[in-house]
């Protein structure tokens, strides 16, 4: 691959923030091992912590060494570290950003990255929008011959008028070309599988639809409760924290048609042809279709654990979900009369991020006559932690006359030890240095998500004390459960099964 | 399951040969351990050399100790022996039929057996004939109330002419119903299985058709030459030996329409459709789509071994075939323009009988336009040793921006330790006792093979001395590779690869 337009400065908002030491340094480190940084780079972090370049690379460093997950090679580091440089100054400053100027200046110089930069905005949502404003005052949000991107980490807005705001204020200074909106759930090497696997295989495509489909499952559930973000969920809820963007982004990509390129136009006009074809939720059908839950005290792994009202920082008459469980239909010609079921929890009894693809049963002739309790067949990706493809189907039983059972076939691609799938943030940071957006979610994406959801909030605010409570460790209220079997079909947990 | 009515006297022509030795016996233990042996069941061997009742039972013990692969526990085989008898008599001896009916008699009364007989010809073919008219004369064919089965070992015949004649002898005294040809292939696990996976699945009957499928491959490999079965052999070939029976199967159960029921008639009636749909070969296709090939020395497993004319009992300017190619259209609306490619050898570097279905590539648009070397999919049905079912399909590579690789998924119901199949003969022997004749071949599937085989020995005869030599430890010779090459295709050999 040609690197040479890779080269930039990368400005990080926000370094000594949580992301930056979790996600951000460790996927920079991983990508400098791996030599896919360019030539051209550095880093610059901003923080409001005063600390010079040395303490501040020293400062990611020990936080690595104590909390990543693997073993830092010190070449590695110490080829990144060089390049890695601090600016204390508080996002509202103005003088601030005059001495980034100048110190990018500099920097460019030194690198020769040709006046590419990308703004990283790994801050609090508050931020964004001051931050993108400052840049323009301070003329450093564009250059002719450079590009200049700006990623902007979640949550983007907390209900549609407010992602409009947000919107709007960072439209007046970048292009939405230049807008890198980071969900995670894309970067995950599953995610960027659903579509290979489903466009450059003959048995998959021809079976992907309405005439073969019976119904198709998209669960992610975790087994942590909020731990120390009660402030923050007890205003965001389930519904807002996962549905509006992980899962919207699992069902966009399981349903989507094929695209007519591989470009990131392309690819993310199917998408939002996805979102469109949502079926429009009356306030009726949000009751009977969307059930809400929420954790009481139970127990994980054999340990007693916290109700969501007893966790730090929640109201303990907080009536915000932690749990939901939705059927959607998408309305189009594909999908008509294929339900979506949908979930997402805290405190489930197993971490799991699965998509189960369950098949109509044949014709009730020959076995399907004979034998009363053939299985369907189901094909299951698993996100996380298990990536991989799973299919069960239907075989005779060895060794009987006449007995058929259902056997599986697995394709786990992170399962031997040597194979360690690269973190999301790695491939997405990658991509914004070489101007790759399909893994972005971009504005269209986003406003149609956000109308969805707040279309349902506005019917739950009408009955928001009409909660439903699941003891902890258990898979959602009963609710959720009689949402499948009001349609005689019930959940599959498989790979978390 | 009711097993009053399996209870039968089997009597076992070839009583001391390497079919009951091998195969018969073993099977009987297995299901005499099982406990699917009827209570009312007794065996009376017949065979030339002198031996008493206690004798024989010992006899077919030591061998079994010997040479079989299970460990024999003693009280399955002591319940199992006791009701094993000999009766020593020349086939061509009424006096030998006059005391094996009185003898019956007896045990009739002992074992209330009801007058079912089961009469096993594990003999030479040139017994067939004779062994069921002395039955007839002796008036032991038919009894009202009772039913008598005969089964027959292969071959039946050696070309349409003498499997007719052999077929009419037998007709004469059996009605077709009551006849058995065995054909162990068909006992086998994963040929009971194709049917099962095929029809109870919604994945695979879809897009099992030409519209989604290029080719389909079915290979049977051995490592094995002749050993000294050479005299039988050198008037056989793999025509004869493999292609008439074993591979027509295979062909039939994968090319088959669905049954309108799960009978016997209906089942074999679909058969014969598949055979019935075979392209007709003029002289000229069959030179052009059938390669012959003999096996010259060479190695396996890296020993030397002999070239097949140097093989005991085999005519030094042998023509026969060891080998044998061919390309064959299922002329039928499912199948057309999809080639049957079909091969078995011996002297092949492994051991492998497999069925590979080729799926057409998906059009050439997204990844098929930007990546020129992705693979077709798979799907492998491994019907010996290694018993199961095989996906290949494509993924991405983990870790790789835009690499897409093909990548496996697997069912193998005999690869763990405990998980032996049953061998085919028990099966075969069972369904007998139950009256069950799918697994068997009907008469107008014998005779179809062998108008199919005629055809192409017809054609052979005329340039009996065009064959192709391969060296013992190769796949067969280069016109095999050709014949695929020609059509811009491959062999695949994913099992025994």
């Amino acid at each position: 691959m040609n690197k040479s337009n890779l080269s930039n400065i990368t400005v990080l908002f926000g370094g000594t923030g949580d992301l930056a030491k979790r996600k951000i340094f460790p996927a920079l480190y991983h990508l400098q091992k791996g030599g896919d940084l360019p030539q051209g780079f550095a880093l610059v972090a901003v923080g409001r912590r005063q600390k010079n370049h040395q303490q501040y690379r020293e400062y990611i460093y020990s936080f690595m060494e104590k909390e990543a997950d693997f073993t830092i090679d010190k070449e590695a580091w110490e080829a990144l570290s060089q390049r890695i440089y601090y600016l204390p100054f508080h996002f509202d400053d103005p003088a601030g950003y005059e001495r980034l100027k100048e110190f990018l200046a500099v920097l460019e110089n030194i690198y020769q990255t040709q006046g590419n930069r990308i703004y990283y905005l790994a801050v609090a949502p508050e931020y964004f929008g001051l931050i993108v404003q400052q840049l323009k005052v301070h003329d450093m949000d564009r250059k002719e011959n450079s590009w200049r991107r700006v990623v902007i980490e979640k949550p983007f807005g907390k209900d549609l008028n407010s992602a409009r705001k947000l919107n709007q204020i960072i439209t007046e200074v970048f292009e939405e070309k230049n807008i890198y909106r980071i969900d995670h759930y894309l970067g995950k090497e599953m995610l960027q599988n659903i579509m290979v696997i489903r466009f450059t295989n003959a048995f998959f495509e021809p079976i992907w639809n309405s005439q073969y489909i019976d119904n198709i499952q998209i669960s992610s559930s975790e087994q942590l409760g909020v731990g120390t973000r009660g402030e923050y969920y007890d205003q965001s809820g389930a519904l807002r924290d996962m549905i509006q963007n992980h899962m919207m982004q699992l069902l966009t990509l399981t349903a989507m048609e094929p695209p007519i390129r591989l470009d990131n136009q392309s690819i993310r006009d199917e998408k939002i042809r996805v979102l469109r074809s949502l079926e429009e939720l009356s306030q009726k059908t949000v009751f009977e279709n969307i059930v809400r839950g929420q954790y009481s005290a139970g127990r994980i792994d054999g340990k007693p654990v916290k109700g969501y009202r007893e966790e730090e920082g929640v109201n303990p008459a907080s009536t915000t979900e932690t749990f939901v469980a939705m059927k959607m239909a998408v309305e189009n010609y594909r999908w008509v009369g294929v339900p979506f079921y949908i979930r997402t929890g805290k405190r489930m009894p197993v971490k799991s991020t699965e998509i189960v693809v369950e098949f109509k049963r044949p014709p009730e002739v020959l076995y399907f006559k004979e034998y009363k309790n053939l299985q369907p067949n189901l094909l299951v990706i698993g996100i996380q932690p298990k990536e991989g493809a799973f299919l069960r189907f239907n075989a005779k039983k060895p060794g009987t006359i006449k007995e058929i059972i259902p056997v599986e076939m697995d394709y786990c691609q992170n399962c031997q030890v040597e194979q360690n799938s690269p973190e999301a943030y790695e491939r997405l940071i990658y991509d914004v240095m070489r101007g790759e957006s399909t893994l972005f979610t971009r504005w269209d994406e986003v406003e149609y998500s956000w109308k969805i959801v707040d279309n349902i909030e506005r019917a739950w605010r009408r009955k928001a004390e009409e909660i439903l409570l699941y003891p902890a460790g258990e898979r959602g209220p009963q609710g959720a459960m009689e949402l499948l079997q009001r349609d005689n079909r019930k959940w599959w947990n498989i790979l978390g099964g």
